[in-house]
């Protein structure tokens, strides 16, 4: 608990005056004003959150975080959860979608055991910070206890931290854990205040009556856990699962140092709308990434006042809209480092 | 008029049989069916377009094709027509931010002038082909002459031509013009069949009046040209300009040899226009990039059948859009060539 309140108590808001700064050296730059976009918006952000208006590129880090979720027993998932254990094998030996992009984006990919429900081998890539084999079922009581939620959390600031020390400047938040769009749903659903059915999708890939039985669990977990939203550890420790804990503590560490971090699809989203509950200007260190196909991802953005800029239809987890993201953060820092100015370019400006 | 014929007659319908394929194999990666969403959409057409499910990761070429516009006597830019010239100084010095991007995408960047006001240096990656300084002012009758057209056409033939001898797989079409917004948004309207309000857009950045006046100078143009939407060279010469010619020139080839070519924004999607136009199948070798911020922009890609996938907000052209979409496609040909398959990762599927 002292780590978790310690690096919440460093969070500050991020520097607006440097953000202006750098809007006014973007609009100094061979290009009609704006006309940059999301990439004119990404290097704004990254000034006011590192404070630098002009920040290296950044060293990139994907921290994909492993659990396994107690309501699989309920059939909420179209895959088996040995998919959880199996899919981390995949990881450690390359051939995943998320290994492939996080080489395409120069990232390093860092893979945690924080509660796969199966021992799993040593491994360069993987740090084992297993609180338990997968979270209880939340549809008969809390999914983790409290302590353990504390502890996921914390598992999350003290993996980033260390990349951080190490130079880590721009990390991208992933997961694996067969179940987990049915939690993200759940805390979307009590945050947003909608209905279930309204931000439960289809997950890896449920039929109609599969996708009831999930609403209806979900329904119940809320019902029976009587989560307070305005204690989002509450929230987190009856709803959630090790893997958002995990994520959600990569976001406030990220926050507490000043470095960017990347949300991914819904289950990052999720995470993030906890992280953002617990400190109020956590979510101001955080982008948006991609758009992902599952409904309720737009419901958990909106939350967070972020918006996507990557609309790839995609609904794969593990991190894989950061990893693209990344490249688009690289892009904006390089317009900021590599462009001309109106002046040096001796360019004519804008008709009176 | 012979290379034109030569090479819309060379022009066939993509391999839906290869793209099936494609969409099998990506089937058995280890991953939910379809879940890369976008990035599956990209390698299946690359696989259609090409004839090949796995083909190498392509030598990429962006081609900025510049020109100016009689048209720009009637107040219809922000920026007065000397900055065309002035911008291609700025990216044959490597400041501007197509340089930038190109140089992130990994791509060669080569710049025509197809038609610019002025008399511009030698340069290795200037490529003087000009046909005349700027088209003739389409408010008071035909922007060019058919044999301009079919010449500006057959320049971007030649160019992507060569091109591909030397090994381009990808195309990035891009442009610079002051007041190319203008013919765009007539050739748009023209063949969208609705009013030019609708298209026209504040390009650089008009005020009001001067957007009124621009919507008023595009009626007068389409009124008194009386372009006929059936004969897309006779629209072409009417209301477009050598650089959108070019552009349209550049998609042609690419068609008639197998080689994926990304479009741009609202300008290049006004040339995709023209070259679909002459050829039914030519769309089909065509990739959308960015949805532009221009207003005109997402009704020029309704008539292409072509969706967009990054949603920047930008609005600058230059090529900018198909940089940022060509690490994309990257992206999806390194998922056909590294990920590993469920049985290759002996993963278990989807519960029955």
């Amino acid at each position: 608990m002292e780590k978790l309140q310690s690096t919440l108590a460093r969070i500050t808001p991020v520097d607006k005056c440097k953000e202006e700064e750098a809007q006014k050296y973007l609009d100094s730059l061979t290009k009609p004003i704006g006309s940059l976009g999301v990439l004119e918006d990404i290097a704004r952000k990254v000034a006011g959150i590192t404070r630098n208006v002009k920040p290296s590129l950044p060293q990139k880090t994907s921290i994909l975080m492993a659990g396994d979720h107690g309501v699989v027993a309920e059939g909420v998932s179209a895959y088996p959860q040995e998919v959880t254990p199996q899919m981390v094998l995949n990881f450690l030996t390359g051939g995943a979608a998320m290994n492939v992009l996080a080489r395409h984006a120069g990232a390093k990919l860092i893979v945690v055991d924080i509660g796969v429900a199966a021992d799993l081998p040593e491994h360069p890539i993987l740090i084992n910070r297993k609180i338990a084999f997968g979270t209880a079922n939340m549809a008969c009581g809390p999914a983790m206890t409290k302590t353990q939620a504390v502890a996921a959390l914390e598992v999350g600031i003290e993996i980033a931290q260390q990349f951080i020390d190490e130079g880590t400047g721009l990390f991208g938040t992933g997961e694996m854990g067969i179940g987990n769009t049915t939690p993200s749903a759940a805390i979307t659903a009590l945050y947003k205040g909608c209905s279930v059915a309204d931000v439960c999708g289809r997950g890896t890939g449920l039929d109609d009556q599969r996708l009831q039985r999930k609403i209806n669990v979900i329904e119940k977990a809320i019902k029976i856990n009587k989560p307070d939203p305005r204690d989002a550890l509450d929230v987190l420790a009856k709803l959630g699962g090790f893997e958002i804990a995990g994520m959600a503590g990569v976001m406030l560490a990220a926050a507490a140092n000043r470095v960017p971090v990347l949300l991914d699809g819904f289950i990052s989203s999720a995470a993030a709308i906890i992280a953002a509950n617990l400190h109020p200007h956590a979510a101001e260190y955080m982008l948006a990434s991609h758009l992902s196909e599952e409904p309720g991802h737009a419901a958990a953005l909106s939350l967070l006042n972020l918006e996507p800029f990557l609309h790839m239809k995609m609904r794969l987890g593990e991190g894989t809209g950061t990893a693209l993201a990344m490249t688009m953060v690289d892009a904006a820092l390089k317009i900021v480092h590599e462009m001309a100015s109106f002046s040096e370019a001796g360019i004519s400006g804008a008709l009176a």
